[in-house]
């Protein structure tokens, strides 16, 4: 088998997740989230953004987002998203399907600011045009960016002047959470965002998301929309026992952490080989150009994505995750060494 | 804790189930029902089936339902379903979401006939109304009964003859292939259907549903289409090695084949104790009528839902499932012994 | 040609209504209704209720339908209607299209009562089922009937009650308010419920509706909507100078009376000949039942819609409209008279 | 009452137009676009474009274009249209209200090219983008610009090598066949799209708009779709009566010539005064920039639409129609002149 930095969600996920799921095999809940168990789940994720929050588990990032958006809009409105969002691009057009238009922002770094904000809203102002009335971001962001908290809180604030919720794709958030770069912490992501969502399936977790409202009006009825949207999960408490275990003493930090770390440990080792680095980001999506020779030679042992082809060269991907080894990173560099003398 | 007659979707799961996930922890493999796991678990259904299909797994009977309908239906097609068809009461109007209309049929035993349908198609003949081309059915039904062998080839004859599809909602399919009056098995289901889904929630699996698809017209471009809907598991992988399990030398069909044995050991002894039982059937569904200081005491160590409230007496709901007990039920049959003297 | 008692809808439209437009051919407006005919419309309307109104121009009873169900209700939610209402059996499915599902209640006379609501909230308390919001209703209903003052109020106080909206399809109002058996005026309209139209198609205009709101919810962003869902008439003026001649002088009300004075003379006349009506109401539809043979040769000389075909007799529909002529129902009695002897 | 340069849709209509009105108002018809005039009107397009096609009357062009786009796109399936095009920009999200994405191309000159397509195509190659299906583009543009012959012959032909749907937006489509550029014809338009519509509002009709399908696919069921999606017209005769009118000796091809002659004149006149003349096209919309002072002044006299506000300049956009007169624009021309001296 190739060793794979292909992406972060391509194992089944940490023993120690699923392993909390066999020692509850026989638990007896009730269903629909209405257990006990993801109300502990729901006033642990309460004590750890300091605040009053719902809790929806559900499964898959795409449906977080539709559902998400699709309960706040109103038929004429619209979401403000990246170009590069992973709402606008690669979902299938699943927000689409709900009835509402993106409106897209071209920025290289996939990060939305107030400025582009403020130019969006100038534009829509008439009947004629869609209403916006959502603002979506993702932390990291699809080109492994992060934001930094003045610039969270500086959108945040913008947003509540044109009366716009801001919704943030939490697919990667633990990565974004504990990158080098990082100065944002978990209670800011709800301080300044009006509703989130935290991805199991991308950090360990087999499968599962965790959608955290802090708006009183995107609660009201949520259950209501769950089900209507297919959302609802009948044994909602499977993925309450993982996400307990997940967040418990940061256990959730610590798989991301890992990630980040043998992503930065890679960078390192590649700068000293003088391979160029593409879009170079403080996490775990490394993108990197190198001979087409060296590449097919490299796909026998390694599994990644092709980002871009070339004549000549190729940019690939590499993706670091929670169980992304040194061993793994090191005979990596090694083979690389050989092919580039 | 109470012993839990409540529903079939109130445990974790089955440990051998949960036991191939930790097994396969660390594997590695493609996201997107791409990988060899599911291909695998695909080829399996085709050989028990005896025929050639494509599989698709998710999470969720509703988003089942939805995604297939909303797969065949165009704008002003609509969906023939018996009045109580889940898709009907329990789903917060899921199908309609998706734009199309249920037209309901009124039926006692929870079945559609060729009667029902030749009556629907009559009246829907004109643009003014709905066009119908997909008929609904559940077996096990959503009243516990099921399908006989020429029941459901005499209603496919009729589907084929009208250009309508049928589509077998499976959420109960393994507790009916097991009912000891059954008399079809998964190759009928699969050559008297045009798609169908069992679930695993329902039997013993943690979560996760796998639709088959027969016909050809349905399986066109149908990943684009679960992706638009927000039902595609990144990681479906982690649902195929539980399926795999769970087909596996028929184990769905051994844990269903246990609830129907302990609902038939609870019938007898509650028919010994002239016991009312209402909406009898031949599957794991038990509905009981008795007084209502009885389920009052009852309801203190037993759980179960109530089905109907008069004021003299309650009509409860037992449900047996993959892991309810002979101890179990003998409990419950001592406890009532003791009430009703 | 033939004599038409097929419907209201199949004349062009009334001299005087058509001279309006031409009349006021050349003149210049903005458009999208932001103009100052439809102003005036408005504020016309909101005379004639005694109220405050935002009114809406557009064309279709249909489209009206759609619109106003979608504005209001949310994804989960849903409208009651009676089974017989328009939108449930003759649109095509095009109220479940905008993702909405139709409570229906089965009443003969096709008129909901406090009680259907009653019944239809006490089964409708849980997030498996949808949650009702709208209660529609039509007057004159799809059978011809009529609302009573006091049973309307009763409904529109029963809504409140529960919160839910109460929309009047006003596709044969004007019919309604002219019946010799009414006692409710346009302002009884307004007060009794939160948004209703007045169709000028089925009562002389070439066509046209007028949603008149009265609810500020409903209000809110209304013109977005109506752009979004393909409802806004660009030159909405044009509509706006035939309303204005339609509700001048009460001669909207005029129009209808003559129908229903026509459909009161035929009923009389029928009467007298021992001619068997059935569903007797007090609008313009008379169902007439009458031998085969009566009715082949009626229809060589007269158009007319076939409700019910049985062996040996038939169930026609006679509608009177703003056009029907005492000569042309002469015409009929005298050539029934002829046929029966 | 100001001149007025604002639209090509404020005035009420052509007398002629509306007199055929009155001249049918008492005429009776079937109603749902069934009857003999309906007929007779698509016996008269089958031969202006020597084929045979089914013709759907409705009115508003956003109705238009959510309706034909809805009725081809399977839910995951996706239009391609210009950055400009009305589709995109100007109707308020009511293609993504039918669940569709807009994918757009960044074009000057509002026009699509087969290199465009091929680019798209391109990049849409797997499940998690939508699925192309329908190439969208309006002659003439948003802008004002119009296809040539070749142009729309190669784009038809790269869309049939894709399996494709090429769709004409034909809101000012007589505008474009009488551009003193164009060298398309209504059979050509018929040739080389697959649906297109022509607008009655934006040319002389009170209202209507007409569109035209070649495609067998698309026609399957249409009516049924209309209806759904609430653009079926009761009264569909009323529009087919002015639209024999309006076809009958290319009068609307009259009507549109005035308004090309119009603007022509004006732009040579506007030529003469040196004033700068921005986007320079071949039909009836002409961009002029000017002083704010100037516009201040001719903004008491005329009116017109701001396009473009700088801090000393101002674009606005004159645009003429069928009823602009020699007349009318002499009078700007020589109150301009005033002003720029």
């Amino acid at each position: 088998m190739k060793y794979s930095f292909r992406n972060d969600y391509n194992q089944v996920g940490h023993p120690r997740i699923i392993q909390t799921l066999l020692d509850h095999a026989n638990c007896v809940n009730v269903g629909y989230g209405e257990d006990i168990v993801t109300k502990e789940l729901e006033n642990m994720v309460s004590n750890l953004v300091d605040g009053d929050v719902k809790i929806y588990l559900l499964v898959g990032g795409t449906l977080a987002n539709k559902l998400v958006l699709s309960k706040i809009l109103a038929p004429y409105e619209a979401v403000i998203a990246c170009e590069t969002g992973h709402i606008n691009v690669h979902e299938t057009g699943a927000v689409e399907q709900t009835g509402h238009k993106i409106l897209t922002v071209k920025k290289e770094n996939g990060k939305l600011s107030s400025k582009d904000i403020h130019e969006v809203m100038n534009i829509h102002n008439e009947v004629h045009r869609v209403l916006p009335r959502v603002v979506y971001i993702s932390n990291s962001t699809e080109v492994g960016t992060i934001y930094k908290k003045e610039e969270l809180m500086d959108l945040y604030h913008t947003c509540k002047q044109y009366g716009l919720y801001l919704f943030l794709d939490g697919a990667r958030l633990p990565i974004a959470l504990t990158s080098s770069a990082n100065d944002l912490n978990l209670k800011d992501i709800y301080n300044y965002t009006d509703v989130f969502y935290i991805s199991g399936t991308k950090n360990g977790m087999p499968l599962g998301e965790m959608v955290v409202v802090k708006n009183e009006l995107i609660n009201s009825n949520f259950l209501y929309h769950l089900k209507n949207q297919g959302g609802m999960v009948s044994k909602t408490f499977t993925l309450s026992y993982m996400f307990k275990e997940y967040l418990k003493d940061d256990f959730y930090l610590e798989l991301a952490r890992n990630a980040n770390k043998m992503a930065e440990y890679l960078k390192e080792e590649l700068i000293k080989l003088n391979v160029n680095i593409k879009y170079l980001n403080d996490t775990n999506q490394i993108f990197v150009e190198l001979n087409n020779d060296i590449i097919d030679t490299l796909s026998k042992e390694y599994d990644f994505e092709v980002w871009e082809s070339n004549s000549n060269s190729t940019v690939i991907r590499l993706v670091t995750c929670f169980n992304t080894t040194l061993d793994g990173c090191n005979m990596l560099i090694e083979d690389l060494k050989k092919l580039l003398n």
